[in-house]
């Protein structure tokens, strides 16, 4: 299995988290982000988005970190990490689908913004970043994790940017059962740190 | 089987085209948008983001309109429309990545801000819309859908803004591929025609 990535990437650490904590072996293929390899006929035709995180696995290619950790946990992680009963599964996913909107265009989008590393408007990516860190919240007050009462992709999804939230104008000291949470993930066996 | 949506929205569509192709019979719950009943208490515990669709059976509830296109396709669907191999879900679930991504943030908010029902600069969405629609094309290009060779939930999670993208000023006369891949889809038996 070959992870195309860059060390910065927190769509990218996502799929590393799950290939850690299943003790999975792969390839890391580093990609140039700097020299724009990202963008280059020769990656654009492994993934039209010229995007990081893809996934070269058994002559398939996945694209999208969500997609990634669903063929990691589906190959690798038995019905622990996406189970496939109907109702359990789309739980898990309500959840990823939340990293790849209100946390992807709040949280990162806003985070680069205060970088300096985007160009944008930081209010609708902070507005989206309430919504994001208010439904995390909700359901974290009364649940250890978010999905099933057991650590699923669901919340490596959305760990790696709500970490970073501090970072896009969103203190997480306003958010007392997240930072717990991230406590209770990062002290699961075999967690990667971030890097 | 409870859909709350409105006629309007296109990620309720989804749901809809999908309930439809497989006769699932479903109560429709018409959110009141105008009345805005979709940001008060009784539907925010429902919904935390609040938005359509969302998908009440068997005492459970689901959010956002991938994981209630999973919930259907798993509970309903066999292995037609989301199969449980590993790799095949993975290149299904890539694609209803991009429907939540790149669409929805280029082709749906593109449209809204040029018909005034959103403020915002056009321009990154329409760059993230050319995106989409490039991955689309190039795919659609050598293939009759776009995952798996079949409809799957991917091509109908991202039928519906796709088919706008005219009014979010992306004419679709420059996507052929996509054009013929839509009349595909409109063929299938029992599809469910835009309200």
């Amino acid at each position: 299995m070959k992870l195309y990535m860059t060390e910065n990437s927190g769509n990218a650490y996502k799929v590393r988290l799950l290939l850690g904590l299943l003790k999975v072996p792969y390839d890391k293929a580093v990609v140039d982000f700097p020299g724009k390899e990202h963008k280059k006929p020769a990656f654009l035709a492994l993934n039209p988005r010229g995007q990081v995180p893809t996934l070269e696995d058994g002559g398939r290619v996945f694209w999208d970190s969500s997609a990634c950790l669903v063929y990691v946990a589906r190959k690798h992680g038995g019905e622990q990490w996406l189970p496939t009963e109907p109702a359990d599964m789309a739980e898990v996913m309500q959840w990823v689908a939340l990293a790849g909107n209100e946390i992807q265009y709040g949280l990162q989008y806003g985070r680069n913004i205060v970088r300096g590393a985007r160009q944008g408007d930081l209010e609708p990516c902070l507005a989206m970043g309430r919504t994001a860190l208010g439904a995390l919240e909700h359901r974290l007050k009364e649940h250890d994790w978010l999905a099933l009462g057991r650590p699923t992709i669901a919340d490596l999804a959305c760990y790696p940017y709500v970490a970073l939230a501090d970072e896009a104008k969103l203190p997480l000291a306003d958010y007392p059962a997240i930072r717990e949470w991230m406590k209770r993930l990062e002290s699961l066996p075999n967690w990667t740190p971030r890097s």
